[in-house]
């Protein structure tokens, strides 16, 4: 493998192709989790240079079936932990001929902690806290859901004294109305502290916090007011990045992560496009149109179109789709003729790809012409 | 179909299965959702009544295909954007053989709007803004990253004089050294007022905002204090109760939703729990352990425990597994003879299933004898 000349986030992909395709998806690949345009597009040197991926090797591992190592500069992720997963497995994760299987940090960088702070207590700290050294920590969950507060606290206080190290709430406890989050905390903790008294072992109950991100970090809070010895959050329910936030500058206890949602791509794109997207609060949602680089199916994106248009849940304002991924300036009839004028029509390689300033500026105006022209 | 007493989030899944196990799939995946313990290990009512979801129906739709409805009572939400989600395809999203293909609010639930605010401005908004009633607007992207903010500037000039109504930076651009976001957000935006100004059109600038929570509010906030007239986000990388979160309380101009990240699920699950949840900062990470109901291959926990316990990242604290998801009591010697004393073992419905409190307390004692017992 060649070996690229600046600190790089390495990452390996398993990309199924037929031979006579493979360079072409690699490639594409490639540009996809940083540049995000045709390679023809690229002139600044700077962005040749230091922003651009390297192919370090792709190997046969199947039929039609590769490994591909690339090299992504570590500049690339800004030293933050959002922009490190687009640079990952961003626009990607959304082609299915691609899975991302490892990767691999540089050596040296020293924005590393800033971006990404890892674990803050880990496996020793963990033990400390419980008070267990020389074996499996034994755990259970506070379940199910809709239980009172009273007897959430008795199972606690069961578990406690029965000698389980970590009791954790079910992360379906949220901030429900008969179990509310800072009652649950106050009791299950009392529960166990009680408990540890009795036993003289360190029992620790760790709340599942959840919510919007404003919320998380109040019941974090509360949580370490009331003397948790942990917490839980399920990342990919609540988003990465707050995970990170979390744990570089709030948490002062050990963070416990749940995998819920972790498979969240086996919704159907026009449950998560057209519906979700919506309803979180998104006034035009981005998605891969048809024919384009990701391949969605003409029927999938007339569905989101339709729900972000005329949407089927009540209460909901219309919002407009923006359909985009590698439309090309001479799809745009068809792409109009598609959606009608209820659209916002997103196109960039296929602007930019039109060569120098003048050539950009004379296709920009025919795109802008085209489009004002259309009706229907 | 039958119809739930009580509001109901109705959510339609398919679900792959030889004919004979259909029903306890189905079952499976509605136990899941809310209480995540076996229907033998419910007792009480309110969770009975009030918690437990209905099967409305099952249809057949292909070969070991099936359509299955499913009735969870919308108070199971918590009114909560994280817990919304975590009902509709939590845990679930982790069995391969399960994909969400579309739900259904409630017609009349109160708390809608706090869970989950919907678009504020909507397609009317969004035409108001760039004062486009009659066409499809037109968009294009900033890009790449690694261009100078002077270069970014320069081309949003260009496609605002050119007529294009929406000009956005790529989903790329961070907070990167070479492109700060609030010189770049202040560039680009004069370059688009200037050009409003030469034209009299109301083309419209909307930086891609993205970090950790905390960052991305304050970016919208310089975004908004410097007049852009909408945002970006991509919901899938910075979380989706993030969104909720910023469109309920903080945006004062129309959001647009990208879909980066939005297949993350084909990120092997080594990479995403062995090493994304302790770079982001996790202590102890749960994920599904081989032979329960989520399937993973023994190999794959392996993969999983080594990184965590093993760090191949550099400079990353040792961390500890939390494999889970339906062990049962009599694998524990197994599971501990697999993953050694260097795991927590979390083990719920296989407690809770032992039956009223004094077996509960009789399992939970021999459960934590055992794992003291076990030595390796």
């Amino acid at each position: 493998m060649s070996s690229a000349p600046w600190p790089a986030l390495r990452a390996i992909y398993h990309v199924a192709a037929p031979a006579g395709e493979l360079d072409a998806r690699v490639d594409s690949l490639l540009l996809e989790q940083t540049v995000e345009l045709p390679r023809k597009a690229l002139r600044d040197p700077f962005v040749l240079g230091q922003i651009l991926g390297r192919l370090a090797a792709t190997d046969e591992i199947g039929p039609d079936l590769y490994r591909a190592t690339i090299d992504f500069p570590i500049a690339a992720t800004a030293d933050d932990p959002a922009q490190f997963l687009n640079v990952l497995f961003g626009n990607s994760s959304l082609q299915t001929h691609v899975e991302l299987v490892d990767f691999e940090l540089p050596k040296v960088w020293p924005g590393r902690t800033q971006a990404l702070p890892g674990a803050r207590f880990g496996a020793e700290g963990l033990r400390k806290i419980v008070g267990v050294t020389d074996r499996a920590i034994t755990s259970t969950a506070l379940k199910p859901i809709g239980l009172s507060t009273a007897r959430l606290a008795e199972l606690c206080a069961l578990f406690a004294q029965g000698g389980i190290d970590l009791i954790k709430d079910d992360h379906g406890l949220a901030n429900h109305s008969f179990h509310p989050f800072l009652d649950r905390v106050r009791a299950c903790q009392k529960a166990v502290t009680d408990a540890n008294r009795a036993t003289g072992r360190s029992a620790v109950y760790a709340p599942n916090l959840t919510g919007t991100p404003t919320t998380v970090l109040a019941q974090l809070r509360m949580a370490q007011d009331e003397g948790v010895g942990a917490v839980m959050v399920a990342p990919m329910l609540l988003g990465l990045p707050l995970l990170a936030e979390m744990v570089a500058q709030h948490a002062r206890v050990p963070v416990i992560g749940h995998p819920s949602f972790g498979g969240a791509t086996r919704i159907a794109p026009a449950a998560l496009y057209g519906k979700l997207f919506p309803l979180y609060g998104a006034d035009a949602t981005i998605f891969a149109n048809f024919g384009g680089r990701f391949a969605y199916r003409k029927e999938t994106c007339g569905r989101i179109a339709r729900e972000l248009t005329a949407p089927s849940l009540p209460g909901l304002t219309p919002t407009l789709p923006m359909p985009a991924g590698g439309i090309k300036y001479h799809q745009v009839a068809d792409v109009l003729e598609f959606y009608g004028r209820d659209v916002i029509l997103l196109i960039g390689g296929g602007l930019y790809e039109a060569g120098d300033d003048a050539a950009l500026r004379a296709r920009v105006e025919e795109f802008v012409r085209h489009v004002a022209e259309f009706k229907r």
